[in-house]
């Protein structure tokens, strides 16, 4: 195991805040093995490079030698949103639930160590809790401490309504907690209230309280907005080996320490003689190679890697069909037809139906190297469509 | 069954509010048998007249021919206080619990009819619930209107905490009324917040919304406070019968028709009559003696009754045991003694011990006919102690 200022300096970086570092400098230095969990929603994963921030933060813990739970929030995902306003939050079936974290298993088992990773599911405790066990712990924190929640408060003063279960999450999460005796959680900056909870429910369970590490969101490719799938601006972790490739290549300068800190698994010392280097004149670019194989190094192995960089960026050539030419099927359910804006959405060959709009209309979509409107329809059998000058798929409608 | 507005005016006679009227019309023109509940909670019962005021509506409602369920909160009983700060809420055993349920029936059967009287534990349907089940209910309400509720809105005003279960135990308590399916909830004017959650859930699980009647809280023998044991001015429905019969007719004049109205089971046109009679000039006293016999009748019997009158307001004379004179068992434990003005307290001869104390201080207490100062102990054998000039009962310290 590092010593204790080294570690300290992997875990501190890139982090938004550590509450508290002398609690954590104490645990680091007591020798012990340490618990660090990580909560998870069981919804269907689709990982960007935004979501690895934390998961890449549980393995420097692994680094160090200490144990990471990834714990599957499926307890409350099989409620669901009980006020029946979420369309987003429909219970999910125990099968579906498994089925997510099988998904999600495979997507962070690129970064983690499965060997040192305890996968737990909450209902394990909370489903023999029973009502009398949510009342008692329901009587464990206070309602005007809730209100200081600051979406809590907002609402609350906006006159918006806050149903009293959303009092109750916090307290299930912490008590999560409590129940796995973590030493320390990991969570998004707006996690940092209920992380919180979870430190506090440990005292009255007469635990030592959980160290609380925040991460930061990461900007995604325009360098300003956060990454976001639907602000297009984001590395899917299962984007294809070229195009992630590309699009980390084109990514802004101002990005690089910032991906460095966050993204990559070199060590601080690397990192600093990287960012150095830049500033004596190496070629951003270069740098920005080195990341971009890092990264599909990670997701899609070394070989994948050591050829990215050759289909980068490449235009695709009129009648010249590439080797790894992207495979879809898409299923005409019970109509006859798919409009083409569609198949364009739904096959990934446009980011959004605005985006497949606004290439029709510009004229920068072929099917079978013919350019075409957006009234066309496509029916029954395999169509090679390009999208723009880079991006071609063959897409079976079946 | 009573034509609707002979019921009416029965149901209605004392009332504070019944929310809404014309729903109760209609519940009772159905004709249907409608289910009336009211919950307690099962504390150690020591009912005095102002308890009953509620019971009596019950009646009420047994006499039109509907089902009365006497809800046993024993669910939230078993829980107690969570925070821990109440000592007065400790956790009960499911064996105090059904032992309290035993007295609390022996009490209460002396007003309901047991064959029209359905005993239910709310434990029934809570403990099946579970957590998931607490977090949906919860779910149906929304912070903001739980803190309009009076002693809520005080308290999160005055800085005062408010735990988050407590804002669980009225969606408990609504809850109770869906799985009862109740048509009516009879409780005090300070439970009309919780009896109108019962009707708003009821509306979510579908079911036609129960009617909610309150009841005021009765003067005591002062005619100006809350009938309270600890304020002194209370008739327990154990009192003795004389000492019952003595406190009634003792009372202020203007607690008559109040009195008649909540505690007398004569029809509103008996009652009219008598307060008529008053008007014409009858002696209030007669009156008085009429309402402490029928409520003597009611708790000892009509034997009871029709001799209480002699007992009453009798001077304990020097020398000479009173027939009725009770005799009372108090334990040493580990002590050796008991101090006199404990043995006050404990056997009922004061009613607090500011009052054995002062009694003390007077001389107005005597053990075996002597005088006695605070100082003295009791040891093991049997005691006749006078305090004041009319109690006296026999205490056996073993």
């Amino acid at each position: 195991m590092a010593n204790v200022d080294q570690a300290l300096a992997l875990i501190k970086r890139g982090t938004e805040e550590v509450l508290l570092e002398e609690e954590l400098v104490k645990k680091l230095e007591s020798g012990k093995k340490l618990r660090v969990k990580a909560g998870f929603d069981p919804t269907a994963p689709d990982l960007h490079l935004g979501h690895t921030v934390l998961i890449n933060k549980l393995r420097h813990f692994q680094e160090l030698g200490h144990e990471v739970v990834f714990l599957i929030g499926d307890f409350t995902a099989m409620i669901g949103d009980p006020t029946g306003k979420s369309a987003t939050r429909p219970p999910l079936s125990p099968e579906q639930i498994e089925q997510n974290a099988a998904t999600y298993k495979e997507q962070v088992f690129k970064i983690l160590d499965p060997e040192k990773t305890t996968v737990r599911y909450n209902s394990e405790w909370m489903s023999e809790l029973g009502a009398a066990g949510m009342i008692k712990l329901a009587a464990q924190h206070n309602v005007a401490r809730m209100l200081e929640r600051d979406d809590f408060k907002k609402r609350y003063k906006g006159g918006q309504s806050i149903a009293i279960h959303e009092f109750l999450y916090p307290l299930v999460q912490g008590y999560d907690s409590v129940a796995l005796e973590a030493d320390i959680e990991l969570g998004g900056t707006d996690q940092k209230f209920n992380l919180l909870v979870g430190r506090e429910l440990q005292k009255n369970y007469e635990q030592e309280s959980q160290c609380v590490i925040t991460l930061p969101l990461l900007e995604g490719l325009d360098g300003v907005k956060k990454m976001s799938k639907s602000l297009g601006n984001y590395v899917g972790i299962t984007d294809a080996p070229g195009e992630m490739f590309q699009k980390v290549v084109s990514m802004p300068d101002s990005l690089i320490q910032r991906y460095f800190e966050l993204l990559s698994f070199k060590s601080n010392e690397e990192v600093d003689g990287i960012l150095k280097s830049i500033e004596d004149g190496a070629n951003p670019r270069d740098i920005k190679i080195e990341l971009a194989k890092e990264l599909v190094a990670r997701f899609h192995g070394e070989a994948a890697a050591a050829s990215a960089h050759k289909g980068a960026g490449n235009v695709v050539k009129e009648g010249e069909i590439p080797d790894d030419c992207p495979e879809v099927t898409l299923e005409l359910g019970d109509q006859s037809e798919l409009p083409i804006s569609f198949v364009l959405n739904t096959s990934g060959l446009a980011s959004n139906s605005a985006q497949a709009r606004d290439m029709l209309k510009g004229g920068r979509v072929k099917v079978e190297w013919q350019v075409v409107g957006s009234s066309l329809k496509l029916g029954k059998g395999t169509h090679l469509i390009q999208a723009g000058k880079k991006k071609i798929a063959k897409v079976t409608i079946s």
